[in-house]
């Protein structure tokens, strides 16, 4: 019997596996003049304690219906340095073909990573990840700044470096002062309140990020995202906007953020019909709102309306129409022209105890 | 101790629970110069042998995003008449109050139902069920085509009436004939070939209906509709729309009709860039189509394209972005103005074993 | 041509229905003695102000795997009364032979409705609900009483009858105190804390129902329940244990009832090896705990174990296994023969700030 | 302002992770004097050409409820050699430690990856992995058997090695004839009704595995699986089990294997109530089967009882009690002592077009 059996070439599959998946859409409404896009700018890969191979975060955000991603090794922490040897910069181009056939914005970026204070800083938009590998913090953080880097606050409540307290330090004034603290994290596993708090008092830029190492697992839901009300879909319209403050935090169902994005981004979410309601006293009128976004609104009557009545409680839910009932109440309503509804919508956030306020007016005559 | 206890005026709340339920959004689009409507024309309450009050339609109807439906109780069966003691409008009449609340189209109807032949008749937009009850069923239908009913065969493939056959019998020439037979159901628990042959012969109206007799019960889909292309959302547009045949079937993940319609239908389902593709041999170019429809459409190459190939199969799933990639394999390709790529849409059927072909033409240079 | 089309007997389909679907299983474990009865005392049909037809009752409780269920038509209240003529023993007798034939326990009983106070009562077991038809609520429920019948208190919170306030009135008091008030519903559409503490204070049996009028729609959930604890599968075991007051009420993922129930409940629900865990200072060991009841048990720890840590906070999900992972403290503990860990599980409740707290003993040695 | 900032030691959480997911059970019972162990029997890690950490693997098997599992990274393919630098026995050193605490059997393999033929082999239960690098295939699987491996032919359906036909080489025909091929893949991406053939004809041991290379994704349903009938859960035991044939193989809603294990799988997911029938002519007895199994058993006639009717179809749901409805036709049915009735079980395969053929004996008198 003949000799068989060669060492064979294989096909490469997994270039073309990522079609293989259809990719979910994110419905979130862009706002007046800005793109909202969809951005995770916080996770990890086998180059440093992650799980998963660098294309992983490519295919992940593609089939998860992302704009744009950074990969954040550690510097300073690689527990698998034994068997994966390379540079700090090898998980961005060992991702970077497969974002770009794939059309995923991929930022370039690294996590410097220090015990409390400061804790751990995310650079992104940076140009060589090599250069931060620096025994002083301060050093480090400077270099990212030199690169031209975002520099933000990783989970600032992660109960492994502040047990007892979420703090300031002097150490985060300092950079704050100098240019090198231009973000922070209000979501990373968990919200954090005091992160709201001082995102507010310092306009700091808030994300909301996975921080993920192994596999994602999103089931029905979304991840953690950072929405990025950008200029244009381009890694510089991130930079800009990022640098500018126009950021969200998205997750679970709620929404973290300043009033001007949240307001416009609730009402571009709905759909409802502009013509009069011709309410009169004793009757009923029934607006049907469509609420297009991924977002069950959770809204509570803030003060009745002049004249008629409003359900003191009320959800849109998410890709459904819902009726909001008005009662007339009293014989002036006929005359009005507009009617106004206050509704508070309690998951969305504007500070920790500040659900966003808002104003239905709808035309009467 | 003092007696107590008066019998009560309760608040009725039946007609304000329909707001408690967000109504769903089936999303099938409309086409050029039409609506889409989603109706369901074949539904039974306690007034014959269903075992729901008619209001309940309605809120079935509110609750799954329907836009018109007919309760057709039968005239001649009617087993709860012991203890419902009442005429052949009284269902309708008690649904029309609801109807009109929530702005759901309510048509007026009823089943005449007799042995095959000729089976079941649902006559819809009567102005008086009373009046069909009659002995001979000859005089029925032509009682309610007097009144300008649509008059439609029901379930001709149940098998409780043909059991070892679907026969189109002399009695239904007789009415096709006779302007006494419009339309007839392709749908009704199951798909039934033989009435798509007969309403493709005979430019009969398809439907698809529920024939519903107990509660509703969707889960996660959707009953079967007939998808009618009106030209308003009205009584009168559903009529007109009926007699001149644009409709469609849809069940489970299927479309059913003529290719004038659901050519349309699938391509106002998508989007994609219409920006020049340059597409070289040996390169690869991926499109990436939205399908912002409820269903997965079910591609099968028909033809390889001129100079490029595209994948053999494809599903563009509902709500999600799918990749379709393009490989030049020959240099000819690169000169090419527009790519021609024809696929077979295998739940989209215009006949028993006729699936649409559509052509996909995309911008080169 | 000839004439044709006689009126014809139809199959009646709606007996054999029942078995077109399957039914499924609540998977709440029986204790010690009892068999865990899954029953729903509350519920109401065309025959009052209910919109589905006697029947319907039967069918959801066989698809949703209720062992029995009392069908309780208002008497003072019969909105459909105009088309609907029956006595008040009528839903019963319609439902009745699908009970027997689906072994659904149907109980007798009805609704006396009245004013606060007393509000609505539910009269269980009657034989003749048409004697219950008496202007003086004291009459009637002391008819009820008299033919043997439970009583309860429906929905003591329900703020259409008690807007400000939720209150025990003389009138409940006279009732308590004549044998004709048994029990009390602390769930009905929402928790009731007053009805939990009344039924504490005074030893009422414990109640949860739907209340429901249309359709049930459960999802991928369970209606509420009243978990009867029974020396029999039989009407007469039913009847035993709610004077007996052996009951739990089961609503969302929140059992609510007497310890002595509960904490059998919970242990049933779990298997785990009782192998000697041999933990000794500085190492971890994992008991894997299945639990095999539909509920998520969600614990909280109590007391830190002598000699050993355990987690704070623990999830056993429903039908997985979960992990419990123990880690020795002190030298003391590899001596220890067995350990002793104490958690409150959050969602089974014996007050309504009184969650159950059990014990884990594990064999260390 | 002083300096800050030191390099620090992190908390290593991805060893505490596993146990914070609950892991599901796989319902497919035992059978007399075996243990059904859940396995997957082939997936790859970045040591060859998967991309994820060989933990990963581990952490799935545990969340899946999965008892055995083997990495079988590529000898001869390894695209991320020039990161991951280590020998071919490292992945399974990797994994080894957090399988021996999650309790996953984790057996030693390796792919044996050649062009067809032999095409690509399965090498489980080694002791040295390197030892498998030769440049001969038949030298490299002779070292396997040596090292008391079982081989198995690894999707000989797969089109890129067998795109126009599959064939049995004479290659197979030399590894079978010389114990160095003892198992084939019946499931791998897709069914190979081939191997099922060849299964049959030459009594090779069955196997079902994931082939995973990418984070395995199951939504609501199972990966792939080869279920091992072993005496005990070990590794000794399932490799017992394998060189014996004790296999079946369990994909989407189907299992594969010989009937001798089939049927008493079947039986043993079913309950049923031992009482008499009694069962006369034109009466109906309804028999309740509960299927405690994760699969729909889907179930057709083959041939009429005597004396009485059974349905044509039936599907016995998973967790759902089903209604079996037996109807007397004859006077003769009322003096049988038993009832049989023969159904085929269509997701039950022995053979390509041989579903498992399943007797109901059910006791009348």
């Amino acid at each position: 019997m003949k000799k068989f059996g060669f060492i064979i070439v294989l096909l490469v599959v997994s270039s073309g596996l990522l079609y293989a998946q259809s990719r979910r859409i994110i419905n979130i409404p862009n706002i007046s003049g800005y793109q909202t896009l969809k951005c995770d700018l916080h996770m990890h890969t086998v180059f440093s304690d992650g799980t998963v191979w660098p294309t992983v975060r490519i295919e992940e955000a593609w089939n998860e219906g992302l704009d744009a991603i950074s990969i954040t090794d550690h510097i300073e922490y690689r527990p698998h340095s034994i068997d994966v040897v390379a540079d700090h910069n090898r998980s961005y181009d060992l991702a970077k073909p497969l974002a770009d056939q794939s059309d995923i914005l991929l930022i370039k970026g690294a996590e410097i990573t220090r015990s409390m204070p400061p804790g751990h800083f995310n650079a992104l938009f940076i140009t060589n990840a090599n250069l931060l590998e620096l025994d002083d913090v301060q050093d480090a953080v400077k270099e990212a700044r030199d690169q031209g880097a975002f520099l933000m606050w990783n989970h600032p409540c992660w109960d492994a470096q502040q047990p007892d307290s979420v703090l300031w330090w002097d150490e985060h004034s300092y950079f704050f002062e100098n240019d090198m603290l231009h973000g922070i994290e209000v979501y990373n596993w968990e919200f954090c309140p005091e992160a709201l708090d001082w995102a507010n008092e310092k306009m700091l830029t808030m994300l909301g990020n996975s921080d993920v190492h192994g596999p994602m697992d999103v089931n029905d839901g979304h991840r953690p995202l950072t929405l990025v009300f950008a200029k244009s879909r381009t890694i510089g319209g991130i930079k800009e906007a990022l640098f500018d403050g126009r950021t969200a935090v998205y997750f679970d169902n709620t929404i973290v953020g300043r009033s001007e994005f949240l307001e416009p981004l609730f009402f571009q979410s709905l759909e409802f019909k502009k013509t009069p309601l011709k309410l009169k006293n004793k009757e009923s009128k029934v607006v049907k709102i469509t609420n297009n976004s991924d977002v069950d609104y959770e809204l509570e009557l803030v003060q009745p309306g002049v004249g008629f009545d409003a359900p003191e409680t009320i959800t849109l839910k998410a890709h459904h129409v819902s009726a909001l009932s008005l009662s007339g109440n009293s014989d002036e309503v006929a005359n009005s022209g507009s009617l106004d509804v206050y509704y508070r919508v309690n998951n969305l956030l504007t500070g920790v105890d500040d659900p966003l306020v808002v104003t239905f007016t709808f035309r009467n005559n």
